[in-house]
């Protein structure tokens, strides 16, 4: 970020009670403005019209530091998180299906929002026999819900953006039962695993974000370049993802839109985590992930 | 509900506030036990290994009538709605798919938990160009929570039982899109849609159930018997659900675990859900859901 950007946060003190809402810029964790000391960030969400004008106002130059705070999800947890599967260009093509539509209807799957997300500097406990994969990805945090949204004002419903990490579990989502088989990919096992969510650092208001698809994403294991991409490259853009997914259901506030992942994931090159890799996701303007892969 | 037998609801007064655990027994609606009134039925189901001695002692010949009470779904909202797909052996047959193997892996697909639960009595809103469709299904909420959950223990998991239906959405699930058929079906579009879970009218507690795998479920549409069968067709058993999604995930108390339905859907006919419809979804020994249809 640059020294004028700044996110929201959340923080647990010393006494692990329920997170608080913070300011983090410059590296460092500071108040959020009153009245939103001491509330969760989805209570934030929660009121989000109410409180954009102040933070539209708010100077982080004023930053009030907390020492020896830990930072934790933004989100802990979002009321649903939704995703988007094969939803880069170049990752359509590794993964060898045809060139996707982007009039299309988008493929929406479900993380369990309770079990799933992780923080920025958590650990991940990798699961036995799943084939770990990493899809860096930017995050859609919604702000003001509603149903049957329309394209032309879904930016208005976004309150910010966020890193994510779409962990995969690639051994376990094919499904050769004879019986199952027509369903497909088993996306419970696949993608709903602990921690297979880690987002953050934060959220960054929308108004700091000009186009949402004009972002460079990169994700690297032990240094390693693995993903490096701009959001350009999205197939069904951030708009037509909100308007696609809140027909189906209504989108609350709190609700997290994962937007698919570009090219450079581990499954067509049979490469997956282990115990000790650290896998760093980031989005320039938005922040990075810091994750260490962990035995179960 | 047989006269001894009694549920746990949720209720909420005139003012409309947050909603409270009731007592249903007899058709009537009284106050919880102290300390539980005045919590949710999510906060009892939190504590409750410490309210259990309680609630085994419970007298509901002793009930206090609330009048003028409006039941609402028992969990607003559940922590997950995990959901597992085709678990009967004769609902497997009416698809048209192989015999399923009880000691096989199960099928799940969530559903988001914030959006689809509605009450007993609710009316469901029919999302268009969807075909919805019905399923009665035994309900499992989690009252101990784990991850890795023996089979032999799982039972112990259970805080009780209810009553579900999992409404399907039959014409927006396949996807012939090149890029995304070999995904298979689109979970989403099929099961995530706003009321496609009408649960309750209560929590049963798990000792006034004897096997979980001896009750019979029914639903009528307008009083016409679509399903009825035994939970003895289930294929893969309740410990054994239990211990599958918990090798997956977390197990949290206020998960409901949905058990898969009996034959006699209505996609095997062609025969969907109209507007003005009545569903009646029972369970013998855990009461009813009366849902009526109504266009979006």
């Amino acid at each position: 970020m640059s020294s004028r950007q700044w996110c929201l946060v959340q923080f647990v003190g010393s006494n692990r009670a329920q997170p608080s809402v913070g300011v983090l810029a410059d590296g460092e964790v500071g108040r959020a403005p009153e009245p939103l000391s001491g509330l969760t960030l989805l209570e934030v969400l929660d009121r989000w019209a109410e409180f954009t004008p102040l933070l539209r106002n708010f100077q982080p130059s004023a930053l009030e530091v907390i020492p020896d705070v830990e930072l934790v999800a933004p989100l802990t947890y979002p009321r649903k998180v939704i995703c988007a599967g094969a939803n880069y260009y170049g990752h359509a093509e590794e993964m060898g299906t045809h060139r996707p539509d982007p009039d299309g209807e988008p493929f929406f799957f479900l993380k369990p929002p309770t079990t799933t997300v992780l923080g920025a500097h958590d650990d991940v406990r990798l699961p036995e026999r799943a084939d770990v994969d990493w899809e860096v990805e930017l995050a859609v945090v919604i702000g003001a819900g509603g149903h049957d949204i329309d394209e032309r004002a879904a930016l208005d419903h976004v309150a910010g953006y966020t890193v994510a990490n779409d962990l995969s579990a690639r051994g376990l989502f094919p499904r050769k039962d004879a019986v199952l088989a027509p369903f497909g990919w088993d996306w419970f096992q696949h993608k709903a695993f602990d921690g297979s969510c880690p987002l953050g650092p934060g959220l960054v208001p929308s108004w700091q974000i000009g186009d949402p698809h004009d972002l460079t994403l990169r994700l690297t294991v032990n240094g390693e370049i693995k993903q490096e991409a701009s959001t350009a490259d999205m197939v069904i853009t951030v708009p037509r993802l909100i308007a696609a997914a809140s027909r189906v259901l209504t989108l609350e506030p709190g609700d997290v839109i994962l937007t698919g992942t570009p090219a450079g994931v581990g499954l067509p090159r049979k490469t997956f985590l282990n115990a000790g890799d650290l896998v760093v996701s980031e989005i320039d303007g938005l922040g990075r992930l810091e994750n260490r892969m962990v035995a179960a």
